[in-house]
This record gives C-alpha cells, structure tokens and sequence, in this order.
C-alpha cells in the first residue's frame, strides 16, 4: 500500500487523477491533495469522506510515497526537489523536466524500462499530443525504422484546462443559432473575446496552439514538444520532424494525422496487423476524438501508403488528452513505479 | 453584355453564383436559372424582378453564351453536352469534367492561359479544397519548384451543400448545455444519426471527407482529388502528394496544415515576400476559416521552415469554400472568357 499526493489536486487533470486512482484500484493507505493558495482548505471526496486541500507551496510532503504533480511547469519547477527531498517520487505532468536527461519521460506501453533509473526522482509524463500517438508509433518505429513524421494536430480545447473548455462553451452559446451567418458572412458575428486561444475557437481552427517558440523557427513550444519528446521517447535523436498543431472545437480528444517515412518498407496491411496487437490501442474505421474521450486506447485508422515519402506511411489517430494524455499515463507510470504492472 | 444560365440555382452555391454575379456587376443581358424538377417552378430574385426557375433536364439552352453549373457531376455529364451543342460556353463546378484532358482547370489568378482553348466548350471549376491552396502554391513553385506536398485538411460542413450544413447546426443544437458529458464522457449522449458525414460532426472532427475511392489506395476521393488536380492546375504531372481530408465542426472556410518540399531552396522570409504579392492572398498572423469565410481571398500564415522535408516549408491557409471554393472562381473564369478581366 502507498501514501499518495495529487498536486493540482482540484484542476482539471488533478480532479481526474483522483478519479483514475479510484477506477483502477490504486492501493492508496492514504492520500493528501495540494493545491494553490486560493484552493486551499477546500475539501475534495476520496473514499467516501473528505480531504481537506493543503497548500501545495507551504505544505509538508513528508511521508508520501508517490506524488503525481499536475499544478503546472513553474509550480514543478519549484516543488519538484523539496518534494523528492523529502522523500517521494515526483511523476510529474508538465513540461518542466520532459527533457532533462536525468527524468526519464514515459509512455507506459511504450517505454516502461526507462524506469529502471530515476536519479533525480522525477518522472516526466510526456505531452498529450505527443502521449496519443507514441502507442502507435513505437510498434511501427520497433518493426521498420522511423525516419521522418509529418504530422498535423487536432487539438482539443480541454488541453488548455478548464478555462479553454468554457471559452469554447461559452462562444457556442453566444453564436447558437445563428447559422446563416456562420455559413455566409460570420464576421457579422460579436464572438466573446479569445483569451485562452489565440482566436475564436467556436466554429473555427486555430492554427496556433500554445505558444511561439521565440527561438527564430516560428514555430510554437508545442510543435517542438512533439519533436522533441518523439525523439526521446522511442530513442529516435535524429528523428526529421515537422509539425503543425492547431486547436478544434473538440472538447475532449486530441487528433494527429500523421505521415511517416520509414526505413524498410512497411506495407498498409502489415502496418494494421502490427498496430491491432500493440497496448493502448484499438483500430477504428473511422477514429475519431468523440470515440477517444472518456476511454484509455489510442483509436486509429485510416491506415494507407503515403506516396510523398520514402517507405510512406499515412494515418490518423485519436486519444483522450486528459485520461491517457495526462491524469491515466501518470497513474499507469505510479503502478509501473510500485511494481503492481 | 452577355446571356447567362446557371443550373443548379436554388442550391447553396447556385444561390452564391447569383449573388456574386450581381456583387461584379457582371455584364448580364438577359438570365435563365435552372434546377431539377423539385425546384422548377419556384421564383429566385434578379435584379429587382423573379425569375422562374426552369426544368434543368428539359429546359433548351438555346441563346445562352455562358452557363454556370453546380448541379452535382451526375447533372453535369448528362448536360453538359446538350448545353454546349445549344451554343453556351459550360463552367462546370462538379468533378465531371475536371480530369479530361480536352477541359481546361482554371483557377483564375493562377492559370488563364488554359482558357486559350477550351475544345469541349466546358471549363472546368477545380474541387474547393484544391481551389483555396493554389493562388498560395502557385508563386512559390514558380520560384523554387514544387516536388512534394503533404496536407492535412479542416473542411467546412457547407462543402458537403445545404445538407451538411444543417447536420451540424441540429447536433449542436441537441449537444448544447452539455459541456461536462462533452468534456468527460461524451459517450453518454446521444447525437442524431450520422447521414451526411460519415460520423457525429459536431464537437468531433471526422478523417473522411468524400467516399473511399475503392481502388485499393485506401485513399478518399477528396484526397485524390488534392493530388490529381494540383498536377493539373500548378503542370507538375509527377507532383508527389500525400493528403488526409478532414471534416471539422465549422461551417465555411477550408483550411490546410501544408508541408511543401522544393527543388531549389526557398527560406519563410522570401516565401512570405512572395505570398505578399499573389493576387488573391492576405497574409495574417494566424489564418482561419473564421477570417476567410464571407470574403473573397485565401488567407494564409505560419510560414516557417519545414525540417522533414528537403528545402521545406510549411504554412497553413484557409478560404472561403463556398465563394473562391466555388461561386467566385466561376464567374471570373466567366469574367476571363467574355474578356473582362
């Protein structure tokens, strides 16, 4: 049995950290939960009593086994060491550690051996987008030599948290009904104004999620996140990726369709038997976000020649980017941690 | 001053062929309006008057100079011959008669010299997702040489007409109110059945746009169309494309997540300079259908270096699939043939 803490405890992904722990039986002898200041002494269900928030900056961790950290990259940044220090291990879902080649950065299906070193005592989960994909991947990568991706994202907005999932509810209300103006003429439109996304979302595509690089690429910190973590998780450095990730108005579901360049040859057929045995995954005619959300697999399909590259492979998967993408892969990588996988 | 037809009047693009015809000020003498059976009979509005719709397949076409068709490929290879027998020059919108070698596929900023002949006496309008890409392509393959596209795309619900349009407008509305079944099980809601698309559409995007081509490709038509009529449009006979169509919950406006390789080497920032430039193009910071629907260019951004492909670039663009994507395109192929462009 194992003492727990969830930090971001009453977030989006916290609030179905709690709910995955409990789903799957996670032999919990106690629990705490953490979060931010003004969420503190707030009480969250667990086990049919309550918990009583602590304050994830003051608090003590003494005593925890495991803490799954889901309050962000700063607040990781900060926490993560005096948390280890005390004695946990950290599995943390933000970006702050993914690439530090001390934290090993884990897809459960897929990379669980580099668990067997954790020398700083911090797990990193890897990014959603990049989560969905990496069960489909690895197989292909293991069979024929992944040497290049080319890939657009469909993004859902629960990506962006709670408050990106309101922006969205709240412009489909404001434009509810007006679909003659949608289909002919939508600048007539008064749209709330876009604060979690860079434009409307209701309606629209946003080919801009997260945030510019900054770095001279004019690309977006996302789209190097799904480089850079390909690359470390299936052990690919050299990896040739190019990415552009956009925002839908999906609620829940991130989607990527993918274009993959091999080193042997690696056939349609072959490429859906290997992929209909992998983990995590569940073949689908038509794979789409609505059929990922709320559900642990990867659905993928659309599986064909792509005639633009070497050994060309084209597909489309989806998955749930809060359940596998963040709160699921954490809880997974917490059994791998304590042996019960 | 020219007599004009359009078939196909009463339906969503047919209704957009008048309303541009009449925006241009096009040099109208006199104008018929045709439709299937359905429809003749019923009045539409021109110039301050009604015009009696006529029986498409019956009506004579005698007198006319030029007829505009958007009555579906079916109509189109059933007339189109009787109509240009009678005397009219046809530009057709369907796919009938885009891939015949004797037709000209025109996009009027990027390719009018195609129209120095026109042997069948039928134009042809190119597929709208096709249409939005080329007056971006165009300049830079005449700079650097395209050799490779690799597109994913985010394709409105009015490309599928008036029907599609309403299959998202209903699901929205039975969905609306339910954002946390939405965000955490959308399982749990019952959606209207699937009738236009091939799954739910709103709050969902669907990877198959058109119907599988079923010549063992696993590729959709839609998506050979991309490949086949870019060939045509750009004469790059062995243009290698790869393409996955998307349909996405919004009403007008195709976009495209494009990952270009060229002969020669062409940085973002000469790129950008040289979409500057092209007729039919507005540069934004971030493109979205939001932007383009309603308005006559395609817009286009995120111009960056693409790191997969060789001398890569990639940028995203969308436009107006109703108007360039359809309605404009063919009446200023018209405006190109009666000589007032």
């Amino acid at each position: 049995m194992v003492a727990v803490g969830v930090v971001g405890a009453t977030g989006q992904v916290g609030e179905l950290m709690r709910k995955v722990l409990t789903e799957r039986r996670f032999p919990v002898s106690s629990i705490r939960f953490f979060a931010s200041p003004r969420s503190a002494g707030t009480e969250l269900e667990w086990d049919g009593g309550k918990v009583v928030v602590e304050d994830a900056a003051t608090a003590s961790y003494n005593g925890l086994a495991i803490v799954l950290m889901s309050g962000g990259a700063q607040t990781s940044r900060e926490l993560a060491g005096k948390i280890t220090g005390e004695g946990a291990i950290v599995v943390d879902n933000s970006s702050a550690w993914r690439m530090d080649p001390e934290v090993p950065l884990v897809v459960s299906e897929v990379n669980p051996e580099a668990l067997t070193s954790i020398p700083k005592g911090i797990v990193a989960n890897p990014n959603c987008t990049t989560m969905v994909a990496m069960p489909v991947l690895a197989p292909l990568h293991a069979r024929a030599g992944l040497e290049k991706m080319v890939a657009a994202t469909y993004q859902a907005v629960s990506g962006a948290g709670r408050a990106g999932v309101s922006e969205l509810a709240d412009q489909l209300e404001t434009t509810a009904g007006h679909t003659e103006e949608l289909t002919f003429n939508p600048a007539s439109l008064d749209y709330p104004p876009a604060a979690e996304f860079a434009a409307p979302i209701a309606h629209n595509v946003v080919p801009l999620a997260g945030k510019l690089a900054g770095d001279g690429s004019l690309e977006t910190d996302e789209e190097q996140k799904l480089r850079n973590e390909s690359r470390k998780i299936l052990g690919i450095p050299d990896l040739a990726v190019s990415v552009t990730c956009v925002r839908v108005p999906v609620f829940t579901g991130h989607s990527l369709a993918l274009h993959l360049g091999f080193a042997e040859a690696l056939g349609p057929e072959e490429a859906t038997s290997i992929i209909s045995q992998a983990p995590g995954v569940r073949l689908e005619e038509i794979p789409t976000p609505l059929l990922a959300a709320g559900g642990d697999v990867t659905v993928v399909g659309r599986i064909r020649r792509d005639q633009a590259l070497r050994n060309g492979l084209a597909l489309f998967l989806a998955g749930d980017n809060l359940r596998k993408g963040a709160a699921l892969n954490a809880v997974q990588i917490a059994e791998l941690i304590v042996g019960i996988r």
